[in-house]
């Protein structure tokens, strides 16, 4: 099941230590002008090496295109692309093949499938990630021209947590720093806790907030297709993501329903029902409603460490195990941008689904 | 989209105030006897009218199987079912049909749809479950006979938690209690929280833990089929629900890497590899692993609230609506067959779905 | 595999004789008028007992709607249909639980299934085609309203062949014979054959061609979404169908290109590029081009026959069988509906799924 | 919708002209053990060039696998593969910039897309067709493993038929002629045909017939992925075809039930029951009986003459139209590959979907 949406669909292949990774878009709509250097800086953003918090790992990660575009638009076919995998060191994991990493997929994949690639972590890397990037953001520019905006920021790095509402912070700001978080005294913070935990060998997960702005009302199918289960199941798809909540959450479940419930007003500039607060996170019985949409993303503290962790080998033999290499010691900064790519690529897939069902035009 | 699934399929229909509603199960398994009165008694446990805490609406909701049973027996053909909706007040919504109810779906059905059933919240309303509940309860026999159980329980009502893991529980009791909590002090402080908040015209969320024993390992299929974005999407479908986490979920995130990971040992009894802890919540990479799954899933306070909201009617002009009749102050006791119905239906699926690689058989 | 279709979607159940058959109809748009006397007049088309040429099995085959339609009006919710059984002999098919009828679906039922209803056929009988006819219905209704038409006929019956082409005829001569063709002269040949096989217990197999008329231009999605592969998809899951071909199909393999390619000339009337042939059908490169599509859809000799059979039982002992009852002596007639209903489905989801990616909206 | 399949997948990319083609194979079982020989000699069976009654391309058509495969086993993950595009005249077709080529689909990709590539006809090429000759030979490998054989022949070119059934002809014959014939005498004058044609500028059509031996009973899923069904729409998928019909197909339209049925026996050698005749196709109610499957497919007259055709350019002004170049004359030689790859991965996509109800598994 490697094919993400129903109408806008990204299928991909590769394994991080492969020759190639790469995927097909298919389902884009025709006629669409292909910026590719907005493109490339997406993948950019997800790529290794970028500041002293992330991987050393030098990855060019350079897209080409190799079908579906013609003089720079789109043609309707599928778009097919490839991203060359040119740094791995695939002796670094020479260990993995007898031997399973801790809280890793190296174990599930080996009973799976029996035969598997254990360099990198093989498909189970979140190298696999790029393809998504790509595909978001191709999705992206076409929601730009809708008037859809996707961002998303770090909110939380293990116990320091950004407690302002989205709706107050400069999202502006959130590329300024290598930790993606918004309030920069927040995100001072947040790097340096990954420096300590960088230094010990570790790792610490967190916390990624993302906003939908522009989201027209009615996207979302009711009951099997609902627009916040789509946004779910694609956050959920991502590596190391162990929970999703939209609106309110978890922490909406203490307050009562007179507390709760969104009043409506009607927007005289906007010309629509709107609601003076947004606990319901611009989703109602699964539709949009037109009011922003946000959500969090729950990551955990990546599994790979470098230190020493006691392990069994594939007879189950007790063992040890010390990764070398190069690895993230927190995986939100670069996770950012494949939180985005994934909504970017469900709001379009329901803007396309939608339209079939459109009062006006049938 | 009014399917759920993929090899094991449900497709429903109906709304709260039609004449009836009812479903399609397809792709189940020939040749399973079908035990009607197990299957009623999960219905029954979601029923309306079941204690005090419940809304007092009473419905007989009773099953009827049309097709796909033979002699008490599965045939491989879609399995028919239906169950009459007998005890609806239509002329309590009447006010419905130009008003919206805030944080209720009126308003995006009204957008999306323009023409829809507001009677009772049609299609929109939490008694579309009901038909979950006989899917589920299908899926729930075969799983049984594979000896995988899904159980689950309310672990939070409003801000009274139950903070106790769900090993260390005697999940026997959970029926034992009308708020269907495992333990019966902490069941009997719920209780009295929503008998307060019911007192008050008002409403009250919370949290239902879920526990799957027995699933076997390789279940869940990479990368975009994962067996936690699966229940995560099947938890997400279900009305009022806000969030959804596996394993220590968004907890687990302020944790280091060298406390999150589960040591791996051999497990003599088992035959197999096991983890000392279950941090993950039994899946790894999105495949099952062998151990537990266990998952929370959010609910709001429901917007329904027996005491005068302002709000909008259907030309934007401010107005009031104080809902009659019988609504729910808190229904996490009724989701928690629902709950246990979306999850052992994923699980069927993704159990047949994995049949299709198995290297012993091919 | 009980659902047809991608986005305008018929799940249906049901067996020959059990309680009832239905459906459920998903992603129909909402706001559509159901005029539910046309519905059930293209379902009195497919019923037995209309004439001495089809079985004189009684059914009364009432439709009625149980959601999605309110106050006579789609609401974009699932709809959900149920016909009754009501005149089924199941004891003139006791002999068939341990009997396998020759060239019927009874063995490979048996072998796939195991336990299965053997009663009139089961899941296996053409009744379900009932189903089918009201969706279809559906269909055709929106159709209507976008100007499309779809039309089917008669075209042959054993070697009775009515060579005339469809743009020939008058097509609104089909309902005024039993048979359904519309040339009169060459239906009561058929009805003449049809009589004489029936008098001597056997059947007989034939053509029907289908015309879809005013589909617009850029229907079908390449590569695997043909237009022409969806609409051969549909017409095999007919049962009997043993072939499909449109435009000049199986004949046109022996002229030469230059004799088959269409000349293009522009069509001042309806503004737009034309052909002056129509060879192709409507469709090439899997598109619809804007001219009429048309197929032939080719039905074998029912195997029912209403006289002695040499046969295995279920132990694979030597046996005989004579089918009592009710039966079509050709299945012809009251299978031109069931065309239509599930070439009109065909084009209404293709419709659908083409208004995604529309340039004009986008 | 670049997809074919349900469990084995096949989604595929590129245009005639484009830098390369390519596909992702989804669904195939780890374990498999890749001869990369035997799959290339299947493309090669495809390729252009191969003797004096195909085009005269030159294309090298080398596939590469760049994922899915480790140490020359399949590990479960996506295969991708890769094929340059190495020898395109593009230059040959500027002229289709603003020309319509008739019965072509120059023009409905025109209508549909506004934007394509026109170059060799785009992804409109049956170029497209070489990524189902990879994906097919992986299903065939694995069908081998599982002692199913698919093998296609040409069985008519223009009015030349072979009137043999396939039971009486040698099949091992098929790749001893340029034509792919089993007859060698008929295959004789289908070459002298095809070589007047091609003296002529001019194009002929014809029938491949594909046989799949060995086939275990049960494969099919009623009512909607009947086995004939999903065989009709992988066949009327590939570029040209106009027809498909299985079993007696149209011809067996005129004969009576009692003529057509296939008796059955108790076939001691084979364990199992057989019929003396098999008129049906091996496939009774969409469900495989055990005997032999054969089908026949319609293939048109390739519409690219290498001669003046009258034409329409864009603007709808009248024009004239020679293409240029290598052009096949007929098709159908290397058609039959194709042939033999989509009933292929129709076949082991069926048996895999089967495995998931097995009995004797559950």
């Amino acid at each position: 099941m490697n094919t993400f949406g129903n109408i806008f669909r990204l299928t991909s292949f590769g394994e991080s230590h492969g020759e190639m990774i790469g995927g097909i878009i298919d389902g884009c709509p025709s006629g669409i002008p292909i910026d590719l250097k907005l493109i490339q800086k997406e993948l950019d953003r997800r790529k290794p090496g970028q500041s002293a918090i992330t991987t050393q790992r030098r990855e060019s990660d350079r897209v080409t295109f190799v079908s579906g575009i013609y003089e720079g638009v789109t043609t309707g076919a599928p778009i097919g692309f490839i991203i060359p995998n040119d740094n791995h060191h695939s002796s670094d994991y020479e260990i993995l093949r007898k031997h399973f990493r801790p809280s890793h997929a190296d174990l599930t994949y080996f009973l799976k499938y029996r035969n598997c690639d254990h360099r990198g972590g093989g498909r189970a890397s979140a190298r696999e990630t790029a393809t998504r990037c790509v595909a978001g953001a191709v999705a992206k520019l076409i929601l730009q021209s809708l008037s859809i905006k996707v961002v998303a920021y770090t909110s939380q790095v293990g116990s320091i947590k950004l407690a302002t509402p989205y709706h107050e912070l400069n999202l502006k700001l959130i590329e300024s720093t290598p930790v993606r978080c918004p309030d920069l005294e927040v995100a001072e913070k947040m790097i340096r806790l990954i420096e300590e935990v960088k230094s010990q060998g570790d790792t610490v997960g967190g916390v990624i907030t993302c906003v939908c702005l522009g989201v027209p009302a009615g996207l979302g199918e009711p009951v099997f297709g609902k627009l916040h289960a789509a946004l779910g199941n694609a956050m959920l798809s991502i590596n190391a993501v162990k929970g999703f909540e939209y609106g309110m959450g978890f922490e909406g479940v203490q307050y009562r329903g007179s507390e709760m419930n969104d009043p409506f007003f009607y927007d005289e500039r906007q010309k629509r029902i709107a609601t003076r607060t947004n606990h319901s996170g611009g989703i109602q019985g699964g539709i949009s409603n037109g009011e922003p949409i946000y959500f969090r993303v729950a990551f955990k503290p990546v599994p790979t460490l470098l230190r020493e962790q006691k392990t069994l080998d594939i007879e189950g033999n007790e063992s040890s195990l010390t990764m070398k290499g190069r690895h993230d010691p927190c995986v939100l900064p670069r996770a950012v941008p494949v939180v985005e790519a994934m909504a970017s690529m469900t709001l379009l897939d329901h803007y396309l689904i939608n339209r079939c069902y459109d009062l006006d035009v049938l």
